[in-house]
């Protein structure tokens, strides 16, 4: 049976990667890779396979679906794979293990079998959009929320500093109606990748429909005049 | 005048440091580190110090004061010291450079004189905690909020599935009230130090008074039952 799991953050990838991380994917027996689906290549190993190009690699499907019956099957499946291994392994996430990532569950099951789970930090998308992008999310006493799909947005904005919209490939959707000239919208997509973007703006101005991507995010400001 | 700074997050220090931190700070000709007291070692020196052993550094007063002219004179100060430099330089700082940074200021300052300014992502804290508990800070649709000092907590208990109080000396006095049994708490002290601590429990069970530190930092998460 496997000997111990790494569930390895990979934050964007590139010079983003932590020394932790990469001395683990430098160790490991085997990396595990991600795909939405078969057939389609890996934004997670796209991002770091300069770093790690002699190294046994096998991808896991973990479909974008809603279907339960079709992802309980994936992760079974993805789940003996991981278990049958012989040494050391890790699997890689973008951004950090502990936000909004598909393989909580993992982590759990790995656990319940008796198999160590170790989780290494990386740096998470919203903090890698923020430096990007010149902003703070937060100084002194304000208060940062995250809602996932944008979730009880309108109920949130007069209370918070800043929001963070993230999960969601609608960003458009959730945002364009936002009719307040005291927020500033800060929107970035796909970072780390060949088509990486950030602007910013008021949400009359911005032009939504080119982050409508599952690996965008927006930062919502309120603007103190 | 100084011709770039790089306002550098890492993270917990030691191997939490990221490649490009790691070789920011080996190539800039002068590495500020931030001490809170005259006399007083620098904590984000001690978490790095092994990687930079032959670099120029020097020391940056940022008093833990609330006395607005004072803080004010020490940033100046320290503005003047920066401004002065010739080459590249760089500020070092806990965790993440834009998540209640004390030198966001710094940053504006800098920019508004014409400097270029480069932030570099660090682990936050929070992520350091969560992977060391074994937690998920969110999975799927769950929300998550930042209150610093636990400001207006009460509010937040049961819109939140997670809240994360930081920035505050006094957790104990924060949290010991919450008399609820749907609420596990998560506390982190001083990640990456010898005398890092770690614990968790209900309200009733935990014994805060070993985390009223400023490196400190609570998960609270509400439990599905």
């Amino acid at each position: 049976m496997v000997k111990k799991v790494y569930g390895v953050g990979i934050g964007i990838g590139g010079e983003s990667l932590t020394l932790k991380a990469l001395n683990i994917l430098k160790k490991v027996d085997k990396i595990f890779i991600p795909i939405s689906k078969r057939g389609k290549s890996s934004v997670a190993y796209e991002l770091i396979k300069e770093y790690i190009k002699d190294k046994k690699v096998e991808e896991l499907l973990f479909p974008m679906s809603k279907d339960k019956d079709e992802l309980k099957k994936c992760w079974e499946e993805n789940l003996k794979k991981i278990l049958s291994e012989e040494g050391e392994v890790a699997l890689i996430t973008l951004g950090d293990p502990t936000l909004y990532s598909t393989f909580s569950y993992m982590w759990k099951s790995l656990r319940e079998k008796g198999v160590e789970v170790e989780i290494v930090s990386g740096i998470s998308s919203i903090f890698a959009a923020a430096s990007l992008l010149n902003i703070s999310l937060a100084e002194g006493e304000e208060k940062v929320c995250i809602l996932p799909q944008g979730k009880d947005l309108d109920k949130y904005l007069d209370d918070f500093d800043t929001i963070i919209v993230m999960k969601t490939k609608n960003l458009e959707n959730i945002l364009k109606g936002l009719d307040r000239d005291d927020l500033t919208i800060y929107l970035a997509k796909r970072l780390g990748l060949e088509d990486e973007k950030i602007t910013f703006g008021s949400p009359r101005e911005i032009n939504f429909n080119e982050f409508n991507d599952y690996l965008s995010l927006a930062i919502i400001k309120k603007e103190r005049r």
